[in-house]
């Protein structure tokens, strides 16, 4: 989830406001298509016209390209706009809207469409561990320890249905030194839980060194 | 992973060979696409026109949908070619490719690009979650013992990098009447695993009595 001091990786640039919002919103138009190319029944030839008018498009977006994807101004490790769970202007994101509450607990609400199926009708049980993964990290960043996945561990009580508004809860269970438990639950409008999920994730210590991290002889 | 019978879902069309090539090259090009939206930097004026050129061509492929995710025709429940981590014709997807082998178990080398990033430079722990949850899931299908994904755990050892030659290996561990255990690994080319997961599979009774499953009597 969070930096990993070890790798080199090149600056990491930042967008505004305003630019999240054109590049969001071609984003969200990229859904529409993904969407529309799972489920086409279009002839070939539309086909291969749309393919080779989609090449020029590509050519065109990367005419000029970031040295890698781009961060909110805003938003600081929280951040990430190419993430592909949370990511605005990446468009394999759906994208997951969260909001972190004062406790650094984090509550999201959201939908997901058919590109995500798993069981027919049913969301694919990679795509909800792939949003806890996710959301369980910003809870231990936001709560003020930080740190990279050790575990992930899902409890898959019944289906969760697509193209249905699901809330997904989650906060903080226990510290212990270095190591953080998350856990949180995605439930159906109806109240019932569909998946439970606990991850515990150990923050590096330069990370607390560096101020990033609460340090837990403080505690 | 796989279909839950309990749910009332819309035929599944199949598409032959041909077919399959002429949408799954499509999926290539929005799968280049994806990646030069996360990292263009072309002025906001030419977005906006490729966002108008991209609803038009959205329109043009939904003026005929199938009723629902289409399958293929030559590999039945692992055929899945919507699916969001294996499926060639959804730009979600990398897609993974996978050998089934004659004891059931899997293999796949794969590559993840930029859009699955989480740490700067490495996978997103959530997207090798959904890659075991697929995959793990196809062993249990492939190995007799089809099942709706009831646990899955993984530990994340090291970070897993991006843009390099990555091998996943999953077999079944054990069964215990309808429960099926299997595990697997994700490594690098120089042989380090960096995560690994155990994922536990329930089969339907009816898919036992419908002849979809082994009967657990029978072993």
């Amino acid at each position: 989830m969070t930096q990993s001091p070890a790798v080199p990786t090149p600056e990491r640039p930042f967008l505004g406001e305003a630019r999240v919002k054109t590049v969001g919103g071609l984003a969200d138009e990229v859904r529409a298509l993904i969407d529309a190319v799972v489920f086409t029944d279009a002839p070939d030839a539309d086909l291969e016209e749309a393919a080779a008018a989609l090449r020029a498009l590509t050519e065109r977006l990367n005419a000029a390209r970031l040295p890698a994807p781009p961060m909110s101004a805003d938003h600081g490790m929280l951040g990430q706009l190419g993430n592909p769970v949370t990511g605005v202007v990446n468009p394999v994101a759906p994208p997951i809207p969260f909001e972190v509450q004062e406790d650094g607990s984090v509550t999201a609400d959201f939908t997901l469409g058919d590109v995500y199926e798993g069981p027919p009708g049913y969301v694919h049980g990679g795509i909800s561990a792939a949003v806890f993964d996710q959301l369980l990290g910003m809870v231990a960043a936001s709560s003020g320890t930080p740190g990279m996945t050790a575990t992930l561990d899902l409890r898959y009580r019944r289906p969760t249905p697509l193209n249905t508004p699901l809330r997904l809860e989650a906060r903080v269970a226990r510290r212990e030194g270095r190591k953080t438990w998350v856990e949180g639950t995605i439930t159906t409008p109806d109240g019932r839980t569909t998946v439970e999920s606990t991850a515990m994730f150990i923050t590096p210590r330069h990370f607390i060194t560096s101020g990033l991290a609460q340090d837990p002889a403080s505690r």
